[in-house]
């Protein structure tokens, strides 16, 4: 499988270097020579949307993807509407930004009917859509790892996340692959042919032997086990030819000189992805 | 949705009572009425087999399980050949002791190839059929969860181990189902009415929030958030009657006075499976 030859559809997800402000990581980016970057909002608030929006447009960098919109599953209607109007806040910061998608962590249920929770997934998603169509921006379902079952999202299978984007069959709702999430499971492949054009999002790492940590554990690609290049030619066979975020959440990695990890990152993506 | 009213079909698996030699969980049980054990093979190893299986029958108690064999993909033939030995012993101390079922752990990759990894478990498990029929054990192979896949199973879901037993297709080879690993699957209820009779194995606990450690943090039933009794319905639906287990690694539970524990598990059994 060949390698890829050029760091140009790199984009860092600030998650990564999380000890970085917004400004901090677009300077970095431009010192590093990598052309895209994947705000999550925290990170646009504190610096402010417009300013945001102009400090990475004035870095020439592109917007891959904001993290994230979602959460939609409530005890109550009232909260679930709270949740709706939120989601249409983040369509108006990714539109601000120039970010074609806006990745959705779906949420958990509130209670013990994780099927009910799901169906107020897809109620949510369906809201979305005209709003998002008007803003021009693309909402990406993301499928989380089933650990996160019960404390992040309710979406756990490709499968999951492609019939859910079938049944709403709108050019606005697609698929995002993050692999620590999906490497495990042994459709991903047949999952991720059918997901075709719907895949709006690739998101690479690793997953460490022993995991770390459940939630801030994940790895620098090639300190794992998951077969990145396999996975990343199998989403271009599929169709999709856009940004590779890498996003990783590991305090090890947050914690040490941003710098150090972009270099890193870039010579990890051309040797593992 | 009826519970259960009685704990006639309950099953102390001796994890759940980690500190606890064979012969005290095997006292344990006799005091609390509960007629069901599955005994790990360590606590077997430390009490002798013989010994273990005349202990068993004194206290009158049968064996749902002996948990467990698996761990197929290895990276020579040598080396497989030695975990088919292994497994060859598991089932002789399986039948002297009267379980019905060898519980399979199926085991991680050796290598990063997990499609290679699953192949090497499919052909174990088909090299252990004539001995196990031999013996008059079956095979129940136990997907584990997906969080688990890189150290300890490349059997992650339950389509997975059906489409496996379909294709043995053989009386001698079914599937467990432990809530644990299970809960967050979407197809979970499809896959419980693909397995039918071919179930050969009921574990429950719980999946606590947040999940206090990955190996060690399952909860006693009713402290999480898995939907018990709404499985334990699909399952007997499918056709399972047998025992169901109460299978718990948690530290905290372990390490309590187990005649407590045996207890609290009477009560949540009713209460919640």
């Amino acid at each position: 499988m060949e390698p890829l030859t050029s760091i140009d559809r790199l984009s860092l997800n600030t998650m990564t270097t999380d000890r970085w402000t917004l400004q901090e990581a677009v300077d970095g980016c431009a010192r590093a020579g990598i052309g895209w970057i994947a705000p999550w909002r925290n990170r646009v608030a504190e610096a402010g949307l417009k300013q945001s929006g102009k400090m990475i447009r004035d870095a020439g960098l592109r917007v891959s993807s904001l993290c994230r919109g979602g959460m939609f599953p409530a005890g109550t209607a009232a909260e679930r509407a709270a949740r709706i109007e939120d989601n249409r806040r983040a369509i108006e910061e990714a539109a601000e930004l120039g970010a074609e998608v806006l990745v959705l962590v779906c949420g958990p249920s509130s209670d013990k009917d994780i099927g009910e929770a799901r169906k107020q997934v897809l109620d949510g998603i369906e809201q979305l859509v005209p709003y998002a169509r008007e803003h021009g921006v693309k909402l990406g379902i993301e499928p989380l790892h089933p650990m996160y079952a019960a404390e992040r999202s309710v979406i756990v299978k490709l499968s999951q996340a492609n019939t859910m984007a079938e049944q709403l069959n709108v050019p606005d709702v697609g698929v995002v692959v993050d692999v620590f999430h999906l490497w495990w499971d042994p459709d991903l492949y047949t999952e991720i042919a059918r997901a075709g054009e719907r895949i709006l999002g690739f998101h690479v790492n690793d997953w460490l032997v022993p995991v770390p940590d459940m939630l801030m554990g994940r790895g620098m690609m090639g300190d794992g086990v998951i077969e990145l290049r396999k996975i990343r030619h199998a989403v271009e066979a599929a169709g999709y030819k856009g940004p590779i975020e890498v996003e990783i959440f590991n305090r090890r990695i947050s914690d040490q000189p941003g710098d150090e990890t972009l270099e890193q990152m870039k010579n990890r993506y051309l040797e593992h992805v």
